[in-house]
């Protein structure tokens, strides 16, 4: 269904880099919930760019909620939140029209859109699209957080430094949530910013990998075939910019363990069922199963860069050669990060209503 | 739509291991396909166990097309394959009923299902029902190939042996396609079944990771939001079962790469929009560009393992110790690769019929 | 989603009426629902033709159930039946290959399929599908039995015959479920039969109206937009063969009624709010209102009949006359009206679903 | 999907008649298209209350496109209509929150979404939502123009008056498109026109019958299950407030035709396949034929008028009588049929980007 993501609760984007506005609609959320506007802005600031690791580009990010919510309780019925476009220079795009910008999405707009599409910004294609996403899901997100469950995300590793393991989840989750460079060991934060302004100067950019937990998500959630939880969240993690590859749990080190290591050993702790160990990323057959969800998603470097790079003209059919102008960001591993977070909220209210109806999530009055 | 899968182009998967029948339904492929049953066969031959490194469960996958084919054409209505089960030993799981195997779907099934599910050889969570994806998958993929789309799947690294990169695609492709055990390097691959050997032969087991690549397919294709690509295979990939992380292209390891190495450079080729690298797998924002697309899986080690294992018994709710008895797989990955090339088949055949329409693939009499 | 419908419980069709076997897959049914055998069996037979009034086509109709189903109890996976097609006779079909019976699908089938459909006997285009979805509704409807929720449907009007208002619900939905030919007022009954004779003496067909009642349907399910109860009960009946219309309520007399006269008043009853008049049908605003739902559907009159009929040849393009031979009904009414059953539980089972999530409908151990 | 309606084309509404902004979000129009703000607006005009038989309430509905659209062409991308509420009078609704208006979604609503909707006139309920759905169903209906498909909506009957049948099909589709009170007939116009008044002047309301006919649509178009053409243009027009049936060709006249009657004659014409009749309103099995779409809605009585009327406090759960004070219209057809329209274009452009694939309706560079 393209631009609209879930079944009971479904999610549908919209808007352009440069264009008017750009936006989301939240359908199927219970009535009664509270949208708290200051969560939603806390969390478009987070994903807003910072100082010198970023591009130049400022935006509010202030946005208007058009329906779906009377005095900040959720109606039932579609939220629309609005984020107009403010500060906007096409200008300095207009190089960009027909030169395909390697590794960007000009080309294969082309190819789909024949020339209509807007290129300005790159458009629908624009990574200004996630502020939209992350509207929609801080709206998720904080009624997910009333029933316990909570969402973290830490840049494990970027431009060559990594932050340290995941350990006391509870603490570690509120210290995140709280940086906006999202890093446990700020340290290695301090490392990694170091590591990206060293690759700016030189006109480059950096990559990196986001790794997620989930706690509070009781055990039955998901389907075996063909939407299981990893399944959905795959799903709309690699619809995100830059996102090349997601892994749970264990992961791709998995490949290398044998079953006797790889097996989680189950136990009985305080009545609840646990794992011992969480290879299986919380996850099993596609369902849940009461551990705490862990995933990692990979992004790669900003694909705009300051140097000369060999493209074609999409146009003229011919070779060509880009230097971009413009203002952009060396590094958006630490504004993705609250993208991601976004994107799990959704899936994981969609996934609980269908499980256990539509009121689930709300508050009766 | 759990057990449903597509828009334009649909599949439905049912059955258990070891219930009367599993099977898929094919609805909306173009009609005037030609349904080559040897293909078919051929396919579920790659994914039936061979010799010492697998499951000693022989099913003959003797399979009934009893609806959408006439005169091994399809009609454009639903294509129903049934495949019986045959050898079937529910005796070998009586005891597993309530203790639950580690890192099998056995406690989240008892979560979801509460004691109904049927629980014999892992009912609708078994490998086995990949049988039936792989027969829908064949149906699909031979289609594609009659529009010069190509798919094939190499075993890129088992139980720490890794094979040799894709070189010249073409004749890679149709080598792995012709083997059983599907390695570039013949050599490698004889070590990887030995390892596999050796780990069975200490009651234990091994993964790996699986390297897809797809040929021949026209760019423009898929959507920016949320249906990606990327996002329709991984949604697809990930619901197979023991499959843990999906990656793009470089994947992972373009986390440590400068976008100046990450961007692949564009040229022109005879004509044809190229690029030099493919570090983004065939997919921009979410849409082909012509390159081939390629992607990774990686496969956990089988769980079933000869070793005692603690675990709890989910209707005592008490700790328990795990023997497993019965027959199974030291490894599966050589058996998963078919299935990723199915999954991957049922995508872009839906993909495709979404862009150009319904008739796209088929032969107008 | 063509032979697939649902969001929460999806069905899918499949078969032809001279393919080896027609059947149903049930998606998304809670687990521990009793599958009642005997239940389908008559449903099925209510169905079949009987008598003078119908072909004189026998089927068993003979169901087996495949999977998703363990001593009697749904596991929460896919249910598949299976209903193969025994009693085939293709020659009977041979002149009409490319000859379109007027008012049937074969032309439409042709622009489709462009030559490649199954044509013998309609193909997938059959009333013979119909026996599928009986037997799946069955499933559902047997489950909202169980909630106290109760589906019957009369042939309101026949060949120019009349039946009498619904009166005493419980009663009469008892009566007409019990019945062959399913009318209110035997005597009625008679009258129409005999028309029925009349016209089937002079090769010709009859149609009629089917009027459906659902009690104990709780109040507050549907959505405003676009899945009104409306929508998804008139989605399923209209793709039912020879249905060219619905009505809810007072149906298309209200178009002549004042709002005073239209507008049902409430009150409350023994603690319950109910409506004095029901012309909404129980619907309101597309939500369920707690009344009895009700909706009429038409049935167009057989369009196979023994009379000479102008057409066309679809492969030559010239005019043409078509003399059909074979097994027909000179009526379907009295056999639609289960289907209309079928088709209604798979909706509300479906809307429940969502409403109240997956486990609702089912019994947990 | 609730809100959000259609697979390759899909269309979200959103908004509350009170709320900040309605609007609709369509995704997935080919790109290319010219975008008419004339022809949106002119639409919007024919919705809009006229004179004496509407509501005193008058908006200008000026919209904006805030995203999809440059330069007056689609660009491929979800397209945005945002319709700001301009006169609002929240105070004129104020006795209603809790007194259920009957016939109206208030108690409906009430027990979907236990007090939190928005109930200020009809909230997300309110017939004002349909100016979003008629602003988007132009720029589909523009589209589908440009290929020569054209629809047309008369008041067939209202108030015990009936327009005359349609004729020259072109001429008088021409005809009630220009027409913002839609007749064939001007006298019979002008006599609906008195009977709505006397009702009005008696605080009454009347209802109607609206005919659509579609010409132009390709033979071959739609699915046999479940997505017949009939079943999709029935779940959206059932969607629409106010209306409780919809009929296809004949309609349920044909309960009392025998098929020698009903059956369509099929001859060649010009090269053509044609039906002498159109008793099938242009659809068989499901498929379009490429005859005229024909079929009509029943709209019933406003259900707010100027009578007390019994009903029940839902908050109290008592009886109570309401006597409505505010601004509304003895009838609402004249207004519906452009919703009707509107409605059609959406589904008719979904399921030929179905068919065709995403790029038939636009215009390639």
């Amino acid at each position: 269904m393209k631009n609209t993501f879930g079944y009971s609760i479904a999610v549908t984007l919209f808007g352009e880099s440069h264009g008017e506005s750009i936006g989301a609609v939240i359908d199927g959320l219970a009535p009664g919930l509270e949208v708290n506007r200051e969560y939603i802005a806390h969390m478009l600031t987070l994903r807003r760019p910072e100082g010198k690791i970023s591009t130049p580009r400022k935006e509010k990010d202030e946005f208007r909620i058009v329906s779906g919510v009377i005095n900040d309780r959720t109606t039932g019925t579609p939220i629309t939140i609005l984020i107009p476009n403010e500060n906007v220079k096409s200008g300095d795009y207009s190089q960009i029209k027909t030169t395909a910008r390697p590794s960007h999405a000009d080309y294969t707009a082309e190819c789909k859109y024949h020339g209509w599409q807007d290129s300005r910004g790159g458009g629908h294609f624009s990574g200004r699209i996630t502020a939209a996403l992350v509207a929609a899901g801080a709206v998720c997100r904080y009624a997910l957080e009333q029933k316990g469950i909570r969402i973290g995300t830490h840049i494990k590793r970027c431009a060559g430094v990594s932050d340290r393991e995941f350990g006391d989840l509870p603490a570690d989750i509120a210290s995140v949530n709280a940086r906006t460079f999202a890093v446990l060991d700020e340290a290695q934060g301090e490392a990694m910013r170091e590591a990206i302004l060293a690759a700016a100067s030189e006109g480059d950019s950096v990559g990196g990998i986001l790794e997620t937990v989930i706690t509070g998500m009781p055990a039955g959630v998901g389907e075996p075939w063909f939407d299981t939880v990893e399944s959905m969240l795959s799903h709309l993690m690699l619809a995100s910019p830059a996102v090349k590859g997601i892994e749970f749990g264990a992961g791709f080190a998995i490949a290398d363990m044998r079953g006797s290591m790889a097996n989680d050993p189950m136990r009985m702790e305080n009545g609840q069922v646990v794992t011992v160990t969480n290879n299986n990323g919380g996850i099993n057959g596609g369902i849940t199963n009461g551990m705490p969800i862990l995933f990692r998603t990979v992004i790669k470097p900003t694909p705009t860069i300051f140097k000369p790079q060999d493209t074609i003209d999409f146009k003229t059919r011919t070779d060509a050669v880009l230097e971009p102008k413009g203002r952009h960001d060396p590094a958006i591993i630490h504004r993705a990060r609250v993208v991601q977070d976004a994107a799990a909220a959704i899936v994981l209210c969609d996934a609980l209503a269908m499980r256990y109806g539509t009121d689930w999530l709300g508050e009766n009055k």
